[in-house]
């Protein structure tokens, strides 16, 4: 049984405690990463790094007309891990496409992703979870600030802050479209959500807030720290690596600009998910990947459509 | 009965029209206002204007501790004028502040704001609608995209686009807190709305959108003439003058950071409101004043705090 380095949920009061992990892992036996000095130090730092040019134009351009036809494709299926918008048969979300044998996994063992990974968490990696999002403008739902590792941690078991995720963005990121928010440096503390289940009163269970959610105290005290808010705002094409733990949400959007992104989760070999820390069975294998484990060799072939032509 | 320059919810489809009255409307008879010409060209080309230091920190705390006491005041009013936060006392918004017959309704004859009305109204003003918000941090409400105007013309029979919106905040505005957003160029054009209620069907009136909000297609392309959508950011203490017709919203605000703010309509004395060209009767005089309608004589007593303690 693995020790609960970060109890959450287990308290009707919410706590803050100091990371018990690096953030940049080192490791001597790995070659050498394309990271500087002064990336690491910033994403030791901040919790994030941002690219706006790992990938090219044509590439990007690529990116998503893939993404349009892994949507188009989804349309009729009734796979969990694929996402409906209510009432339609629009896709929004597709889950686990780094096992498509196709685009979306070449892509995810692309070298110019894996490395960075690889050298941030010191070890060979795999994905945890990977997702490709389309969402459309004027509707943009808001997602309230939340740490990934928290629930990775509490509902799948991630045993240490050893992963990293990488957004791919495939369409402009304005301060005016609901761009992703980060709060730089709160990757270094853990939140310990309140969510005990209440025993006994109905009502009380009826009040009870959703579960994972930081309290305001806890916030507050996050962005004193930090003295800003970061938006990761770029052209398309642009690419954020944020840390697990880095508390992070965004705005609805109301403009007329669609978003959408690819989103690979790279965890460290070394921290493969273990038992559920909250007790309870794992959530989906979409959610979180146990199954046929092996760490990604990086790849480096061209990113080119996956048919000669979709005319 | 006045000719309705300015149809709107009239017909199940929206359209979008040229506007028919000046933006800045000039009045040889008016002595000269404070607006440099330049001024005047960005509110006629951009339909705001944003000033950041037209008071002084000093002035901006007693704003403050104001309005501070005038939501306290009335925690246990009934007053219809009187927003409450769901389900418990506290106040997020008092209306009709510049009727207070003290510190507000002092405020809003303030010279630093009627003057610059005044120049950009060609005329005397009156305020129409007055308004103090506090919203705290974290689950700030997003306002969806709208004309102030047209609800103003087809709600409360406001004749003709003559009239400016000024908002003096009392917090920062930060680009992560929910600024107000503006869409440049958009007050040149008017969205008649869809929104004819449906004969006969009970299931059509079930579907039927809230009215007033401007279709997709003309926001797509009104975003587009303008090529960008500005953000009203500043420290505390900014001033915005905003044209009643300009297309505005904003996201929502999951910052720690709340935002207050003193609101002031300021209507041409020429254009007071008729009867509403729905045909239906005019709301509250809370939202749209009607009754004893004089024309503002600009003062310019100090700003100091109501009464002389309030240890």
């Amino acid at each position: 049984m693995l020790t609960d380095l970060y109890p959450s949920r287990v308290s009707e009061k919410a706590s803050i405690m100091k990371r018990k992990d690096p953030v940049v892992y080192s490791n001597p036996t790995q070659p050498a990463g394309p990271l500087s000095q002064g990336e690491l130090d910033s994403y030791e730092q901040n919790g994030y790094l941002l690219f706006k040019n790992l990938f090219s134009p044509d590439e990007v351009q690529t990116m998503k007309q893939e993404l349009g036809l892994v949507l188009e494709d989804n349309k009729e299926t009734d796979s969990k891990a694929v996402i409906h918008e209510p009432g339609s048969n629009e896709v929004r979300s597709v889950f686990d496409v780094h096992r498509d044998g196709n685009f979306f996994e070449q892509l995810s063992t692309n070298e110019r992703l894996v490395n960075i990974a690889q050298q941030l968490l010191g070890s060979q990696t795999y994905i945890t979870q990977s997702r490709i999002n389309f969402k459309p403008g004027f509707k943009g739902k808001e997602f309230y600030w939340h740490s990934d590792f928290e629930t990775w941690h509490v509902e799948d078991g991630m045993p240490n802050m050893r992963a990293v995720s990488c957004s791919i963005v495939l369409t402009d990121n304005y301060e005016y479209n609901g761009p992703l928010m980060l709060i730089p440096g709160s990757h270094n503390w853990f939140v310990s959500c309140a969510g005990k289940t209440p025993e006994g009163h109905f009502e009380q269970s009826l009040k009870q807030q959703e579960l994972g959610v930081p309290d305001n105290a806890s916030m507050e005290w996050l962005v004193d720290q930090a003295g800003r808010i970061d938006r990761a705002t770029g052209p398309a094409g642009s690419v954020l690596f944020f840390e697990c733990n880095i508390m992070h949400g965004s705005s609805g959007n109301i403009s007329p600009y669609p978003r959408s992104n690819v989103f690979f989760v790279y965890n460290s070999i070394e921290n493969q998910l273990a038992n559920p820390f909250s007790g309870l069975s794992p959530r989906p294998e979409f959610l979180g990947n146990r199954e046929n484990i092996k760490p990604i060799i990086p790849t480096n072939d061209p990113i080119v459509p996956r048919t000669v032509s979709h005319s």
